[in-house]
């Protein structure tokens, strides 16, 4: 296959690409955390400037209730299919913040690799979109080879409600034939991966009130309830030894993969010691019996603890016994589980558990339905041949443990496939210190992306 | 008994006393927190000036590796009984600063009481003998009725060894009769106390490592430990939910109270229902069946959880398994429990307990032995009396719940019995926000100390 305009277009500009990635990072971006609002303001602002730049039109910062949405399209292409590319300016947290070997809002390249929060997770793969229809434009004067809608969330991180509400409030401004979202990884370095699965989320908060305010562990111990204790007693019990959640009715409509879809599993290159080594870097890993690790991460639900905040967390010695104290608990969550319903169990169970003495609630603070998508559709299939062209391998199918609500969002109301085209790799830190990205994935992506929109409008 | 020129000069200077007292609340002498490193000495420097002017001698602030301690003394009454005077200017961490009604370092008068950190928990308290030892000299023509040495320590809520040290090398240099400690509670307003037991204490840190670096939750969750889930589980079986500890040994040396204490401690004016309204504010109270609050408090061990850094604990929601997670727990012993042995009973059954996956360190952050004062000596008995005097009521033998570690060390070193006169009272906050002194006990404090002074010398 010989190179298109646009392809060329996109390796010419490489360099200059990598700096205007770089301008995006620098902008922390973090939206759980109130002092960044303006950064958010900001972060939206270059992605319709860039968007502008690059000829796609009516370009508008679509005020939410919480961080705006960024829109732009371009449907000059009639009888061409119309795609909608989705993405997240928003950014995890950087804590902890002392094991960053170079300032996360300081884009560092090293290896090969570009270093900085959100340079997989979101903000590269989004500046892939961006590249890839700014080559095809250049490279096509002015023109698209099919018709494009843009939409790019600042929620993302936090479950966010915006966009959520805009798809629903707004379906026909974004009608499309499938959706275009480059938030996910690569199974292995040079192996081109479609996932046609997530796992949904349901993130809660537990609060525990104890003694009316903080107290002397020496006066009141052994007569005064402790809510850390309580919540380690309650905690204690959700999940078995074994990684086996014991909140009845978890399991109830958790649906196993299809033997075909697990054998295809068994024969990705995979070697669990190695994972163990340099992915996890612990003794010796967790989960449940009789699953494989892909199977325990992509199609097994799962529940985890964040933080306990709360009581006295400095160096040192404090003896209180404080009033309150709280847990973050989310689960993950595999097809056909439903996050409200698993709330529901989940905050039933946990009140059944309540200590004496304490008084407890239980918050949801996200939820994100899990998605299978069907790999029997053309979408799936051109976008698996563009990524094999540019990688010279054959495309594999495979699933990943994240969540992206807002997937199984386009799907209910728009109608529209998903197509899940990420580049991350495994060892990418998404959420981490010292988070990274590929730079060669950076541009393989734009790449596979131009090829994709170029196949489908052809 | 008519009152002595000294308890007349402490009546007409009660005004300035508690403007000095002010002073000296005002340094925020936090000793957990390296950041108030400058503090601990202006602090220990306000009360070795404060020594001087009072007119004591040999005023010296004695380096340790910790913080300093403040020396002085006045050895000029020989055939009189030597007394040391012990007290600490360290205080508490003020968090959670946000409950606070006013600063904790902004001394404040509402109701009678005097607001800051460490009003009662310990400078109120140790200002009482500053101004008795005044009140006397001055009266006195610049002589004491007695023989006294001070020592005053900066790391009393550290478990510091400073103290520990300076009496191990130096007895001769304390040698005395009685140790006065001012650092506990009346048990009721208006009722003098003489507490005859401490609790001893164990304060620990287990530090729990999972995955390398801070993971995705959504990738490795159902693969990777989790240090925070390990943490719920190894704590949910240090105590049953009746506040058993469930530790192999714990108990073996626990000794029960005799009768005749245990009757005493049943004809002490309480209200169980006023104690869970008005103290704890809890819905109910928690702690082993079949033990009253009094023994439970007093003369029952415990473990408590008081935070557990690590993670996520901001607002909202991040999705981390993080690389490591701690808690801090501490147990309060009893009579004749060793702190040391309780440590190595605790760091085996939590290492016994150790997830898989996870990698755990137990670390000891400090150590005191509980204490039980004997009763039948005339120091204790002339004590009594002078309280009994000051405020009109038969003085009251009880035990608390808390833990003042060098007691244990004064009576083992120095061989000499510790007279334990407080003036705190149960609802005076030691340790969280809005601690409180009740101002009229800080003058009949000090009126006490003089009578004991007299009595003991005259």
């Amino acid at each position: 296959m010989s190179d298109s305009p646009a392809i060329a277009y996109a390796r010419a500009n490489r360099e200059r690409f990598l700096e205007e990635l770089k301008e995006l990072l620098r902008i922390p971006s973090v939206s759980t955390l109130p002092e960044h609002q303006p950064d958010m303001l900001r972060a939206a602002r270059w992605v319709a400037e860039d968007l502008t730049r690059t000829g796609m039109e009516h370009a508008e910062i679509i005020p939410t209730d919480g961080h705006p949405l960024v829109y732009a399209d371009w449907l000059h292409a009639p009888g061409k299919p119309t795609v909608l590319c989705y993405g997240h300016y928003d950014v995890q947290p950087t804590d902890p913040i002392e094991e960053w070997a170079t300032p996360p809002f300081e884009p560092s390249v090293r290896e090969g690799n570009l270093y900085a929060r959100g340079s997989t997770d979101d903000k590269g793969q989004l500046a892939m979109h961006l590249k890839a229809l700014e080559s095809l434009m250049k490279a096509g004067e002015g023109r698209l080879p099919l018709n494009v809608w843009v939409i790019i969330e600042g929620e993302e991180e936090v479950s966010g409600a915006g966009i959520d509400a805009f798809i629903k409030a707004h379906p026909e401004r974004l009608a499309c034939d499938v959706v275009i979202v480059s938030d996910t990884e690569m199974f292995a370095p040079g192996l081109p991966s479609l996932t046609v699965g997530l796992r949904g989320l349901c993130y809660t908060e537990i609060v525990a009130q104890g003694p009316a305010s903080d107290l002397h562990s020496g006066s009141y111990g052994g007569a005064s309830p402790n809510p850390f204790f309580a919540l380690c007693q309650i905690i204690a019990k959700l999940k078995d030894e074994d990684g086996h959640v014991l909140i009845p009715g978890f399991y109830d409509r958790v649906k196993a993969p299809a033997d075909a879809e697990l054998n295809a599993w068994a024969s990705l290159p995979f070697d669990e010691a190695e994972y163990l080594q340099n992915e996890v870097g612990s003794s010796e890993l967790t989960g449940e019996p009789g699953y494989s690790v892909q199977y325990r991460t992509w199609a097994r639900p799962t529940l985890e603890v964040h933080g306990m905040p709360g009581g006295f967390t400095g160096a040192g010695a404090k003896t209180v016994i404080p009033a309150r104290a709280s847990a973050k608990v989310s689960m993950r969550l595999v097809p056909d589980q439903d996050p409200r319903a698993i709330f529901d169990l989940f905050r039933d169970h946990v009140l059944s558990l309540c200590p004496r003495g304490i008084r407890l609630e239980v918050k949801l603070l996200g939820a994100g339905d899990p998605v299978a998508v069907s790999t029997d559709n053309r979408f799936v299939q051109v976008a698996a041949m563009a990524m094999s062209d540019v990688y010279g391998k054959e495309t594999v199918y495979i699933r990943t443990g994240g969540s992206i609500p807002i997937v199984a969002a386009f799907e209910k109301h728009l109608k529209a496939p998903a197509l899940l085209m990420g580049f991350g790799l495994p060892d990418c830190a998404a959420h981490g210190p010292n988070e990274k990205f590929l730079i060669e994935n950076f541009y393989g992506g734009t790449e596979s992306l131009v090829r994709f929109f170029e196949s489908l409008g052809g």
